[in-house]
C-alpha cells in the first residue's frame, strides 16, 4: 500500500516522487499519471507528497491521485515484497557498443583506468575524511556552547532555586536543535533519516534506493546528524558517517553533478552500475574509517555487509581509501586540536587508549563474557522488538512530515527532561579529582569539590560519556546510577531510532552497553570477596559495549575489528568476538538485527546470502515470471513504444530474439536489451529508415548511453510521431547478446547463486531449443523466505 | 618436461606417483604405463623415482620408463602451463541423486549440518592450536638443549683456545638436525617442502595439487618444521603452520582417514569439493592465526589469497575457527610457561608489546616510512629474483632426494659457519643489563660483565632475534653489527628458501627487514642533531620488517592485519598500510611476489582474479577447446570405457546429449556428467540391462558417490568383461543436468568471472540450437596472461 510503506524511514515519500519523477519510471507509471509527476517536480513536491497519503484521501483531487494514493491494496506488514524497487546491474553490459571500444583501448590504457580508480579512492578517502571532520569540529563546538549556556544557567539557580527554568532552556534549546534537523530531514529529503546503513545495505545488494546517493542526500544527512547530536538525542553521528561516504564515493567516481548540472568529462568510464558499486563500496568504508578510526574495519563492514564477489584489487583500492580517510582526519583534527602531525588518536569517536597491563583478562573471565553476551543479544533482541512495533506504529499513524518533526522535537524534549529529573534526583556524589577528566562537571546539590555522578553520563554527548564509562576510575559511579540510566536510556535509543532524524544507532547502544556492563563489573567486585580480581569496571563496560552493540546490529567480524582498532588494543580481540558471536546467536533466535527488520518493513527484495536451505524442491520453472515481452532483433519503433509504455509489462529488460520457423513457436534467444538502452535508442531516434534517408546522422556511441546514465527519461517524455512509430530499430548494436541462461530445470539453489555470485539484473530462462520461456529477476529469488513453517513465498505488491 | 618440472618444490616427485597411483588417473596413464604404477606403490617408490630423472637415462630399464622420462618435452620455463594438474570442482553436482537428496531433508536437518559445520570449524580450530603448540614446545626445548651444549662449548674453549671445535660442533649438530628434516621430506614427502602456503594458495584456486592435503604430509610437514629450526636454519615456522591447518581441515570435515583406513561415517555430507573447500579456508586462516596470534587477519588471509565468492556465514565459521584456534594455543602455551589461565599473549610468534607512548609518530616520519618501503619493495623483488634463478638451478640439477638432503646440510654448516665467524670476528661487546632479556648470551672476548652483541641475532631462534631487534633498548647494537647481519642473513635466507625442508619465509624476511630498519633508526639518529626525535629505532626495526616482507610475498590487507595483531598495538596500523603498499607497488614494478613465482615456476593453472584487461577480443569460441567428446544419454558401457581409457580425451567431464535429428548433426545438450561419476557407476556395474535381469540389484545412491571420494580408481583397475561392454548405461540420474552454459560469442572476460565466480571445472559453450559446440576447462582461460608484449599465451605441456 503505497501511503503507507512509504513512511518507514527510508521508503518514504521521496522515494515515490524521486522514482516517478526522475528515475527510470515505474512499472505502474503509466501515461494517465504524467500530469502528476510534471507537477511534483519543483517546489510543490511536499504538496503532492502530503496529497497521497491514506488519511487525506479527501484532499485528493484528480482521479489520477486517487488511482495512485488509495489504499486499495493490503494493509501493510512485513510478509509483502514491494516491486517499487528496481535492481540495479552489476553484469557489464557486452554489446557491440562496448566490446568495439574495450578492444580500441590498448593496454596502457587499461593502465591509466586502474591509476584513475585509485585516484578516485583517494579522493573518496580525502573527502570522507573531511567531511567527518567538519561533523566533528561543529558538534563539538556547538555542542560545547550548549553546555556552558545550560551549565551556567544550572549554577546559578542552583543556589536561587528555580531550577525548572534550566530545565525549561534545557528542554528549548535541545527541541530547536533537533526541529531543525528534523525539517529539513521530513521536508527535503526523507531519504536521509536514519543511519543510512541499511540504505547503503540494499544500494551493496543491487537495490535501487532511489535518491540515496544524491548530493542533496548528503547535505541533508550532514547538516541533519550535527543538529540532532547538538539537539541531546540519544544518537550517534557515526552511522551517518557511512552514507555520506557512500554518497561522496557515487557521485565523485561519475567525475559530475546531475543536480550541480556540472560536468567534468572525467571518469566518463565509470558512469554505470557494476563501477559505481565498487566505488560505493569504497565510500562505506572511508566512512567506517573516519568514524572509528578502523581502516580495516571498513573494508570489513563493506565486504561482511555488501559485497559478493570478492575481488583482491577492488579489496586494496577499498583499503587505500579507508586508510586516506582515517589519515585525513587525524591530520585535520590534529591541527585543530593544536596537535599538528600527532597522527596517533584516529577516528571520530575514540574509545581511549586501554592500557595493557591493567587490564589483562583471564580464563575465568572468559564464561562471564559469554554471559554478557548473551545478556547482551536478549536486551539487543528486546530493543529490535520494540523498534520493530515503533516503526509499524509510526508507518501507520506518524507519516506526516509535520507529525514527525513534532515527534522528534517532543522526543528532544522528553529526553532533556528525563535527564534533568535523574540528575536532579541522583544523589550520587564524587570528589572532583585533580585533573578532573569532565567536560562539564555539575556540582547541583554535590558538596564543593564534588560533582554530580549521574550528570557525566546524561550531561555530555554520547561520546564522551562512553568514554567515560571506558575509562574513570574505579567508583566513578554507583550502581544505582548505572542501574537507572541504563534503563532510561535504554528506552530514549529505542524510541529515537526511526525518527526523521539523521542520526546513527552505534553509539547509544555502546553507551547502553557500557553502562550495564560497568554495572556488572562493579556488582562483581562487591559479590566476590576478593576484590582485586575484578579491579576495573572500565573493562566490563567495554564487553558490556561490544555486547549491546552486537545484540542489536548482529554484525561479528567487522564488529569485532572495529571495536579493536577503536580502542586501540588487540588484547581483547578474543573475548570481544566471543562476546559478539554469542550476542548474535543469542539475538537471532529471539529477532532479526535492526537494519534487516528495517529493510524488512521497507519490503525491499533484498537478496541473502544464499537460497534458502529447504528450497530445492523449486525450478527455475516455478520461480520464474512468464510470458516474457520479447523484442526481435529488428523491431517496429512503434512496438518499442507501446511496449515501454505498457503498465501491465513487468520488466525492466527484453530479451531480443529471432523468429527461426513459424510465428506459433517461441523464438530463440539472441540477445538482451534494458529499458534504459531503449530510451536512449528512442530518444537519439536511431531508426533504421532514419539512418538510410539521412546519411550524416552520426552513429550512436556508449557515450550517449553514459551521458544519459542514471537519470533516464521516462518513456513518457520522449515524443515519437506517427510516421516514426513506422520505422525499424535495430537492437543487434545495442543488445547483449550473451545473457546469462539457464534451463528450466535448474533448482532455485543454482539459479540463485549464479545471480547472486555475477550480481545479475536479469536471467533468462530458455528450453532446451534456447526458445525464451521465462525470465528470473531480484523480485522473484527474493520472495522466497524461511519462516516458522518451512519455506514461505512474500506476496508481490505495487507499494 | 616431467622430469625437469617435477623437482619444484611442490610439483614434485610425489606429485607424479601420487597422481598416477592414487587420484584420478592422469590424462595420458594410458594401460601401459600400469606396471609401472604398480611398481611405484610400497617402498620401491623411491628408486622409480630417480629412475625417470633426467640424467639417469642409462639406468632406465623399461619401455615404458623411458616413454615417460625422457626430456622429449620443451624445456622447462615459465612460459608453460602443466595439464598435468586436475581441476577441483566448486560447483555442485546437482543431479537427481543430489535434489532427491536434498528434497528429502527438513528444515531441521539443514539446521544440524549448519551446526555441525560449526562444531568441524571448532575442532579444525582446536586441532591447529594443539599442532602449532606442539611445534613451539618442541622447538624451544630442543633448540634451547642445542644453544646451551654449543653455548658451554665455546666458553670452555674461549679460554683455552681451540674455538674450531666449538664451530664444528655446531655445524655438525646443525646439519645433523637438517639432514633429518630433509630426509623425510625429500624421501618421504616432497609436497611438504617449503612453507605450504603456495600450495593451499593453489587448492583455494581449484588446482588440485596432488597429495597436498594428505595426512602424511601433515606429519611430515610438523616434524621437518621442527627439525629445520632446531637446525639454525634461516627460516620460520609460521608458514608450515597454515599448511598444517589446511591439512587438518580437509581431514577432519571428511570424517575419516584414507590413509589410516577409519571411516567415522560422520560428515558424509562434506564429502565433496565445495564443502572440503570451506574448511579448508577455516584450516589455513586458523593456521594463521595460531602462527600470528592474528585470528582477524587468519581470516582476511583466507581470503585475500584464496576466496572468490564471499559468504557471510562461510566468514563467520573462518572467523570461528581461527579464535578456537588462538584460543586454544594460548592456553596451552599459558599451561606450559606456569601462567595458567593468562591468556594475554597469543601467538606462536611474539613481537613483545610495544608501548604506546613511546612509539608515538609524527606526520614529518610519513614520508621516512614510505621510502623504507620502497626500500623494502626493491630488496624484496631483489630477494625474489635471487631466488626465482636459484629455483631453476635446482629444478635443473638438483633435483634428486640425495642430492637435496646433500643441499640441505651444506646450508646448515654454512649457516653455523657464517653465523660463528661474524660473531668471532665482532667486536661489539655490550654491558650485560641486570635483567638481561637474552637467553643465550655469549661473552666471547668480550670483557667480564658484557656480551657479544652480533651473537644475540645469531645465536638464537629468528624469532627471538626478531624480537630482541624490536625492543632492545637503543645502544645494544652498532651499526656495523646490523649492517653485516643484514647481509649475510640476506644471502642466507635467500639460500634456503626452496630447500627440501619444511619451512617458512616470513621470520627470516622480518629479520632482515627489523635488522635494516633499526640500522636506518640509529643512522637517522646519528646524523640529526635532534636525536631525541628519533630515540627509539625499535619503531623503524618494526617499519622495517613489514617493509621487506611485504616486498617478499606482496600481501597488503592481511598482513597489515597480521602485523597489527601481532604487535598488539594499533597505532602503528596505518604506518604499516603505507609501507606494505608502497613495497607492493614497487616490488611488483620488478618482480612477482615470492608465492606467485612459485606457483608460475610450477606451471599451475592458476586462475587470477580477473581476465587480462586487453582480453575483450577472444571470444568463447576462440577459447575452448574442440571438438568435445559427448556420451549419449543411454550410452553403451564400451563407448564409455573406451572414451575413459582413451589417452588423447582431455577433459574429466563429458557433457552428455540426446540426439534429436539426423546423426551428421551435432546433438543436443541435456547435462553433464565426470569421469568420476562415470568411473563409480563402472565399478557398481548400474548397467540397464544388469539392472533387468537382477532386479534385487540395489540402486545406487549418493553415498556410494561418496565412500569413493576423492580417490576415485583408475579405470585401469575396473574391469568390465566383453558381455558387458555390451550393455547400456542410462545416464540421466547421474549427470548435472543444468550444467552452465555459454554462447560461442562470449568473451573470454565474461566467461572468466562465470568461470571464477562459481568455482567452475567445466563450461560448455553451446551454439544458438543448443548444441555441445566447445568446453572450456581452466587451463584454457589460465593460459592467457598479460606479458611485456601485450596479451601472451602460455604453451600447454604434458609436463
Amino acid at each position: 500500500m503505497a501511503n503507507i510503506t512509504k513512511k518507514v524511514s527510508w521508503s518514504s515519500r521521496g522515494d515515490e516522487s524521486g522514482a516517478a519523477g526522475e528515475e527510470t519510471p515505474l512499472l505502474n507509471g503509466s501515461e494517465q499519471s504524467r500530469p502528476l509527476r510534471q507537477m511534483s517536480s519543483g517546489s510543490t513536491v511536499f504538496q503532492i507528497g502530503r496529497l497521497s497519503t491514506v488519511d487525506l484521501e479527501e484532499e485528493i483531487t484528480t482521479e489520477e491521485d486517487s488511482a495512485r494514493g488509495r489504499p486499495k491494496e493490503i494493509p501493510h506488514n512485513e510478509k509483502l515484497l514491494s516491486l517499487k524497487f528496481e535492481s540495479l546491474d552489476y553484469d557489464n553490459i557486452e554489446n557491440q557498443l562496448f566490446l568495439e571500444e574495450e578492444r580500441r583501448m590498448s593496454f596502457m590504457a587499461f593502465r591509466c583506468l586502474e591509476i584513475s580508480r585509485w585516484v578516485i579512492c583517494g579522493l573518496i578517502g580525502f573527502l570522507t575524511g573531511l567531511i567527518a571532520c567538519f561533523i566533528d569540529i561543529a558538534v563539538e563546538q556547538l555542542a560545547g556552547l550548549k553546555y556552558k549556556l545550560i551549565k551556567e544557567n544550572i549554577v546559578k539557580f542552583t543556589e536561587a532555586g528555580g531550577l525548572s527554568i534550566s530545565l525549561l532552556l534545557w528542554a528549548a534549546l535541545n527541541s530547536f536543535c533537533v526541529m531543525f534537523g528534523a525539517i529539513i530531514v521530513a521536508f527535503f529529503e526523507p531519504i536521509a533519516a536514519g543511519s543510512g546503513i541499511p540504505q547503503i545495505k540494499c544500494f551493496l545488494n543491487g537495490v535501487k534506493i532511489p535518491r540515496v546517493v544524491r548530493l542533496k542526500t548528503l547535505v541533508v544527512k550532514v547538516v541533519g546528524v550535527i543538529f540532532s547530536v547538538v539537539g541531546g538525542l540519544a544518537v550517534g553521528k557515526e552511522g551517518p558517517m557511512i552514507h555520506s561516504g557512500a554518497v561522496l564515493a557515487a557521485g565523485v567516481s561519475q567525475g559530475r553533478s546531475t543536480s550541480l548540472k556540472r560536468d567534468f568529462k572525467i571518469f566518463e568510464y565509470f558512469r554505470r552500475d557494476t563501477e559505481k558499486r565498487d566505488f560505493v563500496s569504497a565510500g562505506a568504508a572511508a566512512g567506517v574509517s573516519a568514524a572509528f578510526g578502523a581502516p580495516v574495519g571498513g573494508v570489513l563492514f563493506s565486504l561482511e555487509e555488501g559485497a559478493s564477489f570478492w575481488n583482491q584489487m577492488l579489496t586494496w583500492r577499498i583499503f587505500f581509501a579507508s586508510m586516506i580517510s582515517t589519515f585525513t582526519l587525524n591530520f585535520f583534527l590534529s591541527i585543530y586540536h593544536n596537535k599538528p602531525g600527532d597522527l596517533s588518536n584516529p577516528g571520530l569517536i575514540n574509545f581511549g587508549r586501554f592500557e595493557s597491563e591493567a587490564m589483562e583478562y583471564n580464563l575465568y573471565e572468559i564464561p562471564l563474557f559469554i554471559a554478557m553476551g548473551a545478556i547482551g543479544g536478549g536486551l539487543g533482541a528486546f530493543f529490535n522488538f520494540l523498534n520493530y512495533w515503533l516503526t509499524i506504529f509510526r508507518i501507520r499513524y506518524v507519516h506526516r512530515p509535520c507529525l514527525q518533526v513534532m515527534e522528534a522535537m517532543l522526543v528532544a524534549a522528553v529526553t532533556a527532561t528525563v535527564a534533568f529529573v535523574m540528575i536532579y534526583f541522583s544523589t550520587d556524589c564524587q570528589p572532583l579529582g585533580p585533573d578532573h577528566t569532565e567536560e562539564y562537571p555539575l556540582q547541583l546539590f554535590c558538596a564543593d569539590g564534588e560533582y554530580n555522578s549521574m550528570a557525566t553520563t546524561f550531561f555530555n554527548t554520547p561520546e564522551r560519556s562512553v568514554r567515560s564509562l571506558f575509562h574513570n576510575p574505579t567508583g566513578t559511579y554507583n550502581a544505582l546510577t548505572l542501574g537507572l540510566f541504563t534503563l532510561t536510556y535504554f528506552f530514549l535509543a529505542c524510541w529515537t531510532y526511526g525518527l526523521a532524524v539523521s542520526a546513527g544507532v552505534f553509539i547509544p547502544s555502546l553507551l547502553i552497553g557500557a553502562a550495564w556492563g560497568r554495572l556488572c563489573g562493579i556488582l562483581l567486585a562487591s559479590t566476590t570477596s576478593t576484590a582485586s580480581l575484578w579491579t576495573d569496571p572500565g573493562k566490563y563496560a567495554l564487553i558490556g559495549a561490544a555486547a549491546q552493540l552486537g545484540g542489536i546490529v548482529r554484525m561479528t567480524l567487522s564488529l569485532t575489528v572495529i571495536m579493536v582498532e577503536a580502542t586501540g588494543n588487540v588484547t581483547y580481540g578474543l573475548p570481544i568476538m566471543l562476546v559478539l558471536m554469542t550476542a548474535k546467536i543469542v539475538g537471532d533466535y529471539f529477532q532479526e538485527g535492526l537494519y534487516d527488520l528495517h529493510i524488512k518493513l521497507g519490503s525491499v527484495p533484498f537478496l541473502h546470502w544464499e537460497a534458502p536451505a529447504t528450497s530445492h524442491w523449486l525450478t527455475a520453472r516455478e520461480v520464474m515470471s512468464s510470458p516474457v515481452t520479447c523484442l526481435n532483433r529488428i523491431e517496429k519503433v512503434g512496438t518499442i513504444v507501446d511496449t515501454l509504455s505498457n503498465t501491465s509489462t513487468n520488466h525492466n529488460g527484453f530479451p531480443v530474439v529471432v523468429q527461426v520457423s513459424g510465428d506459433d513457436e517461441p523464438a530463440k534467444l539472441c540477445g538482451l536489451i534494458l529499458r534504459s538502452q531503449l530510451i536512449v535508442l528512442l530518444k537519439h531516434k536511431v531508426f533504421v529508415e532514419l539512418a538510410r534517408s539521412r546519411l550524416t546522422q552520426r552513429k550512436l556511441q556508449l557515450k550517449d548511453f553514459r551521458d544519459a546514465y542514471p537519470r533516464f527519461p521516462p518513456i513518457q517524455s520522449i515524443h515519437v510521431s506517427q510516421d516514426e512509430r513506422e520505422c525499424m530499430m535495430d537492437l543487434t548494436e545495442f543488445m547483449n547478446p550473451t545473457p546469462y541462461t539457464v534451463p528450466q530445470d535448474t533448482s532455485l539453489p543454482r539459479v540463485f547463486k549464479l545471480f547472486r555470485a555475477l550480481g545479475l539484473r536479469h536471467l533468462v530462462v530458455v528450453d532446451d531449443d534456447n526458445r525464451v520461456v521465462g525470465l528470473v529477476t531480484r523480485k522473484d529469488l527474493a520472495r522466497y523466505h524461511v519462516g516458522k513453517h518451512g519455506l514461505e513465498e512474500l506476496h508481490l505488491a505495487q507499494t
